[in-house]
């Protein structure tokens, strides 16, 4: 207990600025942001671990708005709001349809008056999933500002069109945990490959939440994908700018073979390119069912001409020692597996697979931290106090 | 604190008899028993205000059962039940299927076990929702009796095709704190104004909730509808007879202009025609989708006619001091934003947007106190406790 | 209370093995297993009915995942899981998909990181539920061991194809409270009795699970059924010798009116013969509709031939005293009330309707009992605790 009432006095040293403001991009948030949701994480797992009790709220309810499919996420969110004392609601909408304006204002409103959180994915229109986001947070603004409401919740981004925060976030503490802290990323390759899927339209927001966060932390950030499947081209850029500023690299190619050579981490995943998300959108907008048929069949063929961006034996040999750390947001394509050809091979899937599932354990504990952080004008205090309480999670229990 | 102190020592004056009795129709209820749960509305939201954590069960089940759709009472019954400390479980029905006899009997009992409220929403039927609830209660009452449940679930009314009480009793709240006492409201005039919408079938629940409401205290009721468009007579009756007794008065009439002169208060909204409603049932009940068809049709081409009942500003020019508070339960069909053509202007309905948002954040509290009503003999002991304990529902927040 | 702390001290004398060990199939559990769970179970209901607070987790989640519907078992598992504590989060998964291998582990290491208990119903499949089950919890011991889960949650049968493990010790519970030990449940007579019905495809688990556990108990086991409508064969075998062991006696009869001869316990249901229920779970896995189709009409008119299979008071009066404890896991298919013929008739289904809510309500406390034996190495030490402890679930009431 000693070791935790030392680190809970250093967090004090962080000059975070993470009290009520949202969470919705890696990139609005400073190194010290990022550092201190880290370490709130790591301590509210260390603290759970030790059958600690980490629940600050007696009520209220976290609402969740799943505007897309989900069951990591949905269970992450799930357990942090249930970690930390709040109960989910969830807002179940029609999932085609965007509400904008008037519907949005008022809605944000009527889910809120007891809500101390709303967490939302929408993911599925390019230009949309975020913009919502911050109309929701608006409407709150707006409604606290009146007196609507006796708080003003806060809002997590669980996956947009732009950026996964609470996923690349979560892969980040599992490096930091995997190479002992972020001083010692400096100067390791990571390798954000596409990689070939059967299926179609997977989001962008997980490589591009990958290269924006990386890449501030010194790495040697490389995104590899076939041509014509690139990501945002300002997020491109801003990765680029990140990588200079953190005496790290970014580079793109156009090889996995090229792009895995003396890889320290590998992270190949599927999504659609830019350019075609920009055409979906379009045509889910306008409804065109004929038109999206079209557009699939035209992906799907494409995607085909790129089968062997299968990560394998073949692509590992080339990584540094042989042994490159495999990273993926889960559930991965597995070739024979999932489906025929997919992702990754399945031999070098399993010689990860468990490492895969410590990753996404993270999770929860980003999450919660990010409502901590929003809460707690100094974390460092709120979880001094949790511990000198140290109320136990399991009450009653033998020792 | 000492005000609040003093606030819970006059509740104990009020001789209201809510213990161990269902919240079904707000004419079942005393004046001094609507009046307790005002006051406990307002407590508990005072102290949530303050940080006091309400919580006064440990644990218990709150079980929803809505035979129709809802957001704005789902989350609010949500809220409620957590500021309470109880735990929603949602019972899943066939929307369609009108269960009675045997099935409600035994249903009510197998999901009562360590149930302490069941909430209802049923609104489809007229002459059914309202039954129903009753046909649980009584059930309740028989599996109690014979120990089959350990505690006698309490039963609310979240809607049904007579009474929307939760409504509006937040809606008296809202004037109450408008208006600074329910004395206040005596002589003041309110309209509530039948008003086109492009739908069909809204329930009769919230205008004759209004007039059978409001009548009792001393205000001047005003019910605006086209011909045709009348409400149960029973209800309407008693409404005349509340007016009489209050000191009030009851009128109707069929002229939305005619009805907003010098009115303090007005409420349009569109509802189906009582005698429209009948038909419909016995449409609903013979499963007569044809039958159903051509009454829509029917009805929508009636609701045309009458388009120009749309509360806007001229018809707010006509009101007290050109600025009556305007009330709605919300959703409403506001014309050029929600729909073409509705029940009040865009321009309108801006003005008094936040308003409205108000008097929808009064309802969690409403549910809070009817369930804290039932539970407790004496709410003001209660109360008191909870003001002593003094226990955070934030904890370890920083001053 | 003296009386409860003197009980709580015997139960210290059990030598119950439960703690760490799923509750997958009675028949894995010894006499002191299911003695203790039948304790404990009795000790929750006990103090939940004084007001005393059982909830020995402050935070946690318990997953249910239902592959099937259910009303009665889902409300006992959430019951129990509030009861003491913990918050149920849905699996949500398609219900048509045999999920198995890399899917099931990796599905349940993300729906666990923070759970402590995972409940499921998976009974549509014959010789797929309980191995289900086993896959699942193999997955969480390869997890918990390689350090992705902090601790290793328990698995708890809502329903496989072999047993229903919470309807019969809950089955248990309500014959040792109606006779009041489990001593003087020997030499009584129960009746397992195949029950017409107009439905098709009903599990096996409930005869089972009656067959198995009973003839563990001294009791003379009658289990009646039309020839052909035999049950797995495996768990007919160990019911005989099960019976043999405990000094009880197993027949078959395949009359109705034979085996109520001076039955003390009847236990009328109805179900799928075991044959059609393999031949239904190969057509199934084929996904064959024709084949489906075919083979319930063949099992309707099969059932056909079996109407007069009905419990009612002709066969009543064959019972001992003409008063049999008539038992069923609801909803029972009732003759002129459910249905046009079914399992029995209104008025002998009347006469013991209040009785079998009784029995129905002892689910929850088995399931909360097998949860707290799970996690407590000493139960009576847990108990103990609660007991000194004595907090209120309902706070701040009144005396």
């Amino acid at each position: 207990m000693k070791k935790l009432f030392e680190r809970i006095e250093k967090l004090g040293e962080i000059p975070s600025q993470l009290a009520d403001k949202d969470f919705l991009l890696t990139w609005e948030k400073s190194n010290a942001d990022l550092q201190m949701i880290l370490e709130v994480a790591d301590m509210l797992k260390t603290m759970r671990g030790r059958n600690i009790s980490t629940r600050v709220f007696d009520s209220g309810l976290a609402v969740s708005n799943f505007r897309d499919k989900s069951t990591r996420t949905r269970f992450s969110f799930a357990s942090a709001s249930n970690l930390l004392g709040l109960t989910v609601q969830d807002l179940d909408e029609e999932k085609s349809q965007i509400s904008h304006g008037e519907t949005v204002r008022e809605t944000a409103a009527m889910i809120s008056f007891l809500t101390d959180f709303i967490g939302i994915r929408d993911d599925i229109f390019l230009g949309e999933g975020n913009r919502y986001m911050r109309e929701v947070a608006s409407s709150l603004d707006e409604s606290y500002k009146h007196g609507v409401l006796p708080i003003r919740p806060g809002v997590i981004n669980l996956q947009c069109d732009m950026d996964h925060p609470t996923q690349s976030m979560a892969d980040l503490m599992h490096l930091k945990d995997v190479y002992g802290s972020l001083e010692a990323l400096k100067g390791k390759k990571i390798v954000m490959s596409w990689a070939y899927s059967p299926s179609y339209g997977k989001p962008l927001s997980v490589p591009q939440g990958i290269i924006a966060l990386m890449t501030r932390y010194g790495m040697n950030v490389h995104l590899a994908y076939p041509s014509g499947y690139g990501l945002i081209p300002d997020i491109v850029r801003m990765a680029e700018r990140n990588a200079t500023q953190s005496g790290g690299t970014f580079k793109i190619n156009h090889s996995m073979e090229e792009a895995m050579q003396d890889a320290d981490i590998v992270y190949p995943k599927s999504w659609a390119p830019y350019h075609i998300m920009e055409r979906r959108t379009q045509l889910l907008k306008k409804g065109d069912a004929a038109g999206l048929q079209s557009l699939e069949q035209e992906c799907l063929e494409n995607n085909s001409q790129h089968i062997h961006w299968e990560y394998n034996e073949q692509h590992r040999q080339l990584t540094k020692d042989q042994n490159a750390l495999y990273m993926h947001c889960l559930p991965a394509d597995i070739s024979g597996v999932s489906c025929e050809r997919g992702e990754v091979s399945e031999q070098t899937f399993e010689r990860s697979r468990l490492q895969t599932y410590m990753e996404a354990g993270y999770k929860p504990y980003i999450i919660a931290a990010m409502m901590f952080c929003y809460r707690f004008r100094s974390p460092a205090a709120g979880l001094k106090k949790i511990a000198e309480n140290h109320s136990p999670r399991i009450r009653y229990e033998q020792e």
